[in-house]
């Protein structure tokens, strides 16, 4: 099963340059889908993970799933004023202005082992903002887990020089 | 496990007189969000299920943790615009105005079994949006499952009406 092959590329979308790496027709692949958590969660297996944070939209959909094989709870970091309850926010930059996650206050308790999971690693913009986000709950952070890796923009480096641990699963070229 | 007790109500939230069931704190209690997927997925052990179609955002998070249970894959229907290829859309009313939903042309093929999955039935109306656009693409819709179901709202009988088996874990009075 080669994940990357499942993985459908849209030129100039959302706008005229980019190559957007489509991971739908590898979440409707019955045997990629499968074979994307297995692999995502392999190096957690022998851990206890308290939860798996997903990053939405897409990161609920591996977080989720990831969360079941590991037998973890599951905790969305949402764009701002979607999540009913207190949060912490995080402000982050976009090519364009800025953006807010949420994180529900009480959903994370110190020490809690966390594993953050999106499905696609560009700059690492993102995923800083939740790893902020997620460490003034207190939590601690295990690893970032992708299934896409855009090398080219540095997000990996960027995470990792935060202390966190990233996997991947797939990479391509190009932005 | 009592999964209801494992949800938080909120008052007066998006707006006051509304008593907001938030699911967020059933999905970080590892066995109460283990139970859900186990108890959602039970009667479709049995088939073949090609497809779980989880709509935009939280019915992701089960959805997506139902289709690893049941091995098979995952479509999202999403808000309009979110989608990079070719899709249909179904219009949906709200209290005020419309939205707008999104199905990937190509995500689900003709007669494919389907079961759709949100974490709350209320008027039934997204779902109801939801498998009209899956209907445009040809799916053989087996059931439509919901964590929380609202009876008082009519969603169930709006959605069986529809001919999909309907199923749901916890009730809650008022809306």
């Amino acid at each position: 099963m080669n994940l990357k092959d499942t993985i459908r590329t849209i030129p100039d979308f959302p706008k005229k340059g980019i190559m957007f790496r489509d991971v739908t027709t590898l979440m409707t692949n019955r045997h990629a889908f499968a074979e994307s958590i297995i692999q995502m969660c392999k190096p957690y297996q022998k851990m206890i993970i308290d939860n798996v944070v997903g990053i939405e939209a897409r990161g609920f959909v591996f977080g989720a799933a990831a969360a079941y094989e590991l037998g973890a709870g599951f905790v969305p970091v949402r764009k701002k004023g979607k999540l009913p309850f207190d949060t912490y926010e995080q402000d982050y930059d976009l090519e364009y202005g800025t953006d807010t996650l949420e994180l529900h206050a009480d959903a994370v308790r110190a020490q809690e082992k966390i594993l953050l999971v999106d499905d696609l690693i560009a700059t690492g913009g993102t995923a800083e903002a939740a790893i902020k986000v997620l460490r003034r709950a207190g939590a601690n952070i295990i690893g970032a887990a992708f299934v896409i890796d855009l090398p080219e923009l540095g997000g990996r480096k960027r995470i990792e020089a935060m202390g966190v641990a990233v996997t991947t699963l797939v990479e391509f070229e190009g932005h």
